[in-house]
């Protein structure tokens, strides 16, 4: 099954997605070695011809490429902290902050390792298809020799050298999403106070969010040359009213508002500043000058 | 320029909006009637053919639909109340909370007049394109009637006979699109603050929030099921984590993480009731379902 010219590879740790990388890894015929804290979940992987390791430190030594993929960097530190990595390249798939991925890889360094932070845009059933992709930063010489390996998972792309680079973007994206599903979830919980279905009124609001798409390529360009005041459609002076609005229209249907109204304290320091004849995407300066409680 | 086969029609406010309107009408043939707080804005409308009234009651005796698009429910009060409204038909395009339309349902009733509410889905340079589109609700007969002028201003979609109905959808539109609209502008932060430009991840952002375009369709069909619990690919537990090291990621960048931390007391009061291994979606019954503040 495995094929011996292909790059041996170590999985430390066998959650829901690291057994998917074991078993996408395993299916492209790479010698793969295991690891988990709980024994349990070694069975699946060994059965399609993963080696076990009954220990991390001979885990470790079984590939130059260890993939971790713990629960979250306090796991990673328990298991790599004081492992002999010389030659080895740690590829960290455990999600956390850019800090974190910056603190591992001077830990890895210390202990002779080279490092590739990397975070996946997938869930577990994803990977190993196209549809899978996975943002790596950290060492480019690594990134450039393992690319074959990484390419495994889904699309691979190299974001900088900065460690904690692909966690940062990945932030980014999930915060994305985040607004949208907060914004779609808002939207729903008002109309069904209403009478009207979800599905009813989903057509009306997909249209909606596809006329609004040009927004963040909008935003992007008045961002990107602080041209806020530039051919202002909507000011936040009217926006603002707006969002107020919206927030009275919750609460009189009884859903909270909690996800929306906090749009207004932050249009409204823009406004305070003088620049109420601003663009929306003016926001983005008030949530980087302000302080960060 | 008027066309004495066509209705006449009056307009009352010419903000940026009343003037689109105004002159939507007049450019499609309307013998048009305006009426403005402060006359100087009565000019252009008036050298495109307009009649300008002195007097709100002047303005309104000359048409049978009244286009009113002023400031707030406030403004619309002080010139519609006290005023006879017999065989007249309001179309109140001002923006307000479903409450407001139906308090000026009521009025409008009882001086006699008929009712329809509408809610405008578009920047006044949209008006009278096929772009624009407006929301109506409440009178459906004056909706029926009256719907060849409506559609002067674009689309004209009916929604339901309570007057509220439109300014709810409206609200819930609007709702969607500020909270997609502060997932953006976070992510613009949160990657500026590494050196990346806008720019530079725009494609990225893009590509990802097309990948998760099929959100409002899943979650409509589990809200309308209350299917919170099946086939889940990512649990609250899950994502409170996620949304919990987006905030972490956040601060340690020096952006403000106010527009995207909001989710995580939602999510957590849905894990505290027992529910953490549901979908995203069912977040829409914590927001209906809790005391309002």
């Amino acid at each position: 099954m495995t094929d011996l010219g292909k790059s041996a590879v170590t999985v430390l740790g066998l959650g829901a997605m690291g057994t998917a990388l074991a078993e996408a890894l395993l299916a492209a015929g790479h010698p793969t070695t295991v690891w988990n804290r709980s024994p349990a979940r070694t069975a699946g992987p060994a059965q399609r011809g993963a080696a076990v390791a009954a220990a991390t430190a001979e885990a470790i030594a079984a590939s130059r490429l260890i993939v971790v993929c713990l629960l979250d960097h306090t796991s990673v530190h328990a298991v790599l902290d004081g492992q002999e990595l010389t030659g080895r390249i740690v590829v960290n798939l455990t999600s956390g902050t850019p800090g974190q991925a910056r603190e591992l890889d001077a830990r890895v360094a210390e202990r002779g390792g080279d490092h590739l932070d990397g975070a996946v845009l997938a869930v577990p059933s994803m990977i190993g298809t196209p549809d899978a992709s996975v943002l790596y930063s950290g060492s480019r010489g690594a990134f450039d020799t393992h690319r074959p390996v990484l390419e495994v998972f889904g699309a691979a792309d190299y974001v900088g050298a900065d460690p904690g680079a692909a966690s940062l973007q990945d932030a980014a994206l999930l915060s994305a999403m985040y607004g949208q599903v907060a914004g779609v979830l808002h939207a729903f919980a008002l109309v069904r106070s209403a009478g009207v279905t979800a599905t009813e009124f989903l057509p009306r609001l997909v249209g909606w969010l596809t006329a609004m798409g040009g927004f963040p390529a909008d935003a992007a360009r008045r961002i990107d040359a602080r041209a806020y005041a530039d051919d202002v459609d909507a000011a936040l002076t009217m926006q603002v009213t707006a969002v107020r609005n919206l927030v009275r229209a919750a609460r009189e249907q009884g859903v909270s508002a909690e996800l929306i109204a906090p749009l207004v304290p932050v249009m409204q320091r823009r406004i305070d500043d003088g620049d109420g004849g601003d663009d929306l995407a003016a926001l983005v300066e008030v949530i980087t000058a302000e302080e960060v409680a």
